[in-house]
């Protein structure tokens, strides 16, 4: 099992957080509101632990459970105290109109957050196509990116202990079209599918294969 | 059921024309080498017929099936013969290490289909993220993306006449992150899966829900 620490106190915390605890792991919660985090541990149970914001995580991986626009300046923010941790990127950079990215470029929150990171931090994008209620109530796949093996290695075995299938799709420059297919997933929500009671996966030839 | 015709004589061309007719669609093939077209069309068999490159293709469905650098070219080409169609842009341009795609700004083959498209012409892309081998012998999702409703809704009507099931998800625009997924579907298959027998698609809460 894995040690995590949870940046952030809101839903997708809150949610990950169950989730791990549910799996074995050991838990951390990290808020700017320390109170809101030792309550959302609190809530969480299984020996969860609150930290100090700013501080170094007790976790090995890091969960930077934040909107999009605050996971660069926290991980700034946090510096030195994030050496060596494995930093993992859920975000979805939305724009105004769902329908895109809010940065031109081709990049992602992730690479952004590898150029901020300190020395051996590494940087691995997962989550970012799960809806949090999907998460809560299904058992869906997730995709990450990374360039470094053994991160996402730690990251697929802490995917593993949710009981989710972890899909790797690459290096961490992927994470531009991870990203993309959030807003796939967000395309889909408002036309094809017409609910978020879903989410993207795979399917494997021989389970569905018969046409 | 629909009447398509089929620019391209490839294997994409057959493919899609094979689970055409089996889905008792009427098809055309236009090839550039009027041979290889009429070869594809005698292989499919069902009344298949062949029509003559450049000229009004027969079917109100025209799927492009050709490599993605020959898509606008070959849209403009036709010109005037394609006004009142529905155009399937199917490409992958993806870039030479096919893990980002080969145009550098925002958009796609279809919107750039689209601009030289003449009038009435209406554009849907669809099909990208699906390997060949697994449109032949399963059942993938398609996901779809164009901004004209009625277009969508034939090309939709199409695509469940071939057994599978039609995912919307959104207009035009979307095309590039449809694009992009199909990026991650290569992604996949080089890292997270190992292999081409898979599809990208959507599992929804009730089906795979437990966790």
């Amino acid at each position: 099992m894995s040690s995590i620490s949870i940046i952030g106190t809101g839903n997708m915390a809150r949610t990950i957080g169950a989730r791990a605890v549910a799996g074995g792991n050991t838990v951390e919660v990290m808020g700017r509101d320390r109170s809101k985090a030792a309550d959302l541990a609190k809530t969480l149970g299984g020996g969860a632990t609150t930290g100090e914001w700013g501080s170094a995580p007790a976790g090995d991986i890091v969960i930077l459970a934040l909107l999009y626009d605050g996971v660069v300046p926290v991980v700034s923010q946090y510096g030195d105290a994030l050496a060596g941790k494995v930093l993992v990127d859920i975000s979805n950079p939305f724009n105004s109109t769902f329908d895109g990215l809010a940065h031109r470029k081709e990049t992602s929150i992730a690479q952004e957050v590898a150029r901020v990171a300190p020395a051996g931090a590494r940087v691995v994008k997962a989550f970012n196509t799960v809806f949090r209620h999907v998460l809560e109530k299904g058992r869906p796949d997730v995709f990450l990116a990374g360039d470094d093996a053994q991160a996402k290695a730690s990251v697929e075995a802490f995917i593993q202990s949710l009981g989710l299938r972890p899909l790797d799709v690459g290096d961490l420059k992927m994470a531009h079209w991870l990203e993309g297919a959030g807003v796939v997933t967000v395309g889909l929500a408002n036309h094809g599918v017409g609910n978020l009671d879903f989410a993207l996966g795979i399917t494997e030839l021989p389970v569905r294969a018969g046409g």
